[in-house]
């Protein structure tokens, strides 16, 4: 089986082809050929796949996914995206990147398959901000999409299309709306969502973390090795019980940060919970109080897409995959 | 004023430009000129308006919009579109028109708003179609959008776009989810949804019509009249009421089949009721059943959209507009 994964050298689209590399397969299926494609060249991982190619590539420049279909990959991962925030402050980057880059791999496939009957699987990674506020206590699966960014508009355009060209035969597509990834490992950054990891990660490794938001603030989590979980899973189970409703609403943990900290002091103890300042900050107070507390998720359960049930999980996955089992406060 | 009508020559468009040159005006203010265009060339309607052209103009030809939208009209209709079964069958030309066509307009007036801070008001036709089956018993005002068709993708995603372009200040854009508009004048046509026209149309000019569904089919529509008076509260109500979501589910007249016979009979008389020629079509029948019976279309009518109440005005408005308030059986 041959792999391409679009988006290899962003946080998911690494670790998925790590997984992927050391898994040695798919499912039950043994891969041996991987492509991985990003705007920078991403790396070659370690692991028992030996044929893995990698190349920069803007998939943006029209006809820049014509030859990677050509080579027809059986399962497509399309993780390639501008975030949010750019994409809000340069409107042409956005709808270039998020919008066009992704029709004209669609285009490819479409037209892959009218030659010679090529039908790969798609994954799509799309996100929970094609929903917009007000929200409900937990957004159930049949909400509309109302987004409030272009970015949101971008991902609920892509959503469409890959249920059109799923539905029209020319591939066999499911998209995923993530929801926040938990503890996102790397450098604290500026998004406004990221002291929900920057107050786990930080304390962690025994640094200072600002919490700009009061301990009551619900929302809802998956960890990185969650979200690999769900690109797995997309990539391997039984399409046909899906229906024309290709886009799925995944499951997430719902917390606190109250229920985040009081994890932290179960798995880590008192001393990492003290590195933790409280600095409230109105912007992002505001920002995240437009946000929804929870998601029902009760189709992608049903559809056999797991997600962590406590917050003492998603730190010792953190602590395993990021920390070689061992926090150093 | 100065307004432009795109798909100026169907059937609501051509009713449209007709209704604002005879009031010489839209709302309060006098129109001094109107462009209408559409892929064959658009007549010119009698009426008030001196200064109208009308020009045959492809809007799928990339940049087709741009010196139209170089004149700044005031308030742009955007009716564009082929239709529902031809999307269907021509997946490139559905996606060229109705995909490229909306989105190159709308950059057309990013792109002026850019250079001039022009920013006119965009009233854009979309459709029922933007929903899929199953539904409720009547289609809430927050339903989700999971289309069934290409062509109700591609008004999804012309939806999507002009609420962005619209949250981003570009232009004040509102879109109208019409319901299916009854009675349609002209020829019998083979539309799945035909024949809820034509069992009045035709027995009240005098001849024969086929009935391929049970009498106990519900469903919900708006005359032609209506639907006029949809466009014109559009583009003249004000729109700082609507806020960010922009596109409309409009109010319809749920009724059955039964219903639009026994208005038939009161206002025509049974000599037209027996003109009906009950001729079940399996086809049909299962196409139909998936159809929603009704819309609540509640926050249209708190905005100010108005519909039929019954067929008896429904058929009084055909025979005043079509028939010069005689029917001919």
């Amino acid at each position: 089986m041959k792999i391409l994964i679009i988006g290899a050298a962003g946080m998911i689209g690494r670790k998925l082809a790590e997984r992927i590399s050391a898994d040695g397969g798919l499912g039950e299926t043994a891969v041996d050929e991987m492509v991985l494609v990003d705007v920078i060249q991403p790396e070659v991982p370690a692991g028992r796949i030996s044929n893995v190619r990698t190349q920069a590539l803007d998939i943006s420049v029209p006809g820049a996914s014509k030859p990677l279909v050509a080579e027809r990959p059986d399962v497509i991962f399309h993780l390639a995206a501008i975030v949010s925030g750019e994409a809000e402050l340069d409107f042409e980057k956005g709808y270039s990147i998020n919008l066009d880059g992704t029709r004209d791999l669609f285009e490819a496939i479409r037209l892959e398959h009218g030659a010679s009957g090529y039908k790969p699987r798609v994954v799509f990674a799309s996100s929970i901000a094609v929903f917009g506020a007000p929200f409900p206590k937990a957004i159930p699966d049949e909400f509309f999409q109302t987004p409030l960014t272009s970015y949101g508009t971008q991902k609920a355009i892509g959503e469409l299309l890959l249920s059109d060209y799923t539905r029209r035969g020319f591939f066999d597509g499911i998209g995923l709306r993530l929801p926040t990834i938990c503890i996102r490992p790397g450098k604290p950054n500026k998004a406004a969502s990221g002291f929900f990891s920057n107050i786990l990660r930080e304390p962690i490794a025994g640094q200072e973390a600002v919490l700009p938001v009061a301990d009551s603030v619900r929302h809802f989590f998956a960890s990185p090795r969650a979200a690999i979980g769900f690109f797995l899973h997309a990539a391997t189970m039984d399409l046909s019980k899906v229906g024309p409703r290709r886009n799925i609403s995944l499951p997430g943990l719902s917390a606190t940060v109250g229920d985040e900290i009081a994890a932290l002091g179960r798995i880590v103890g008192e001393k990492a919970v003290k590195l933790i300042r409280r600095e409230p900050d109105p912007m992002i107070i505001r920002i995240v109080d437009g946000w929804a507390p929870d998601i029902e998720g009760k189709r992608a359960r049903e559809l056999g897409f797991t997600v962590e049930s406590s917050f003492d999980e998603i730190i010792r996955a953190h602590l395993d995959d990021e920390m070689g089992g061992q926090a150093r406060v």
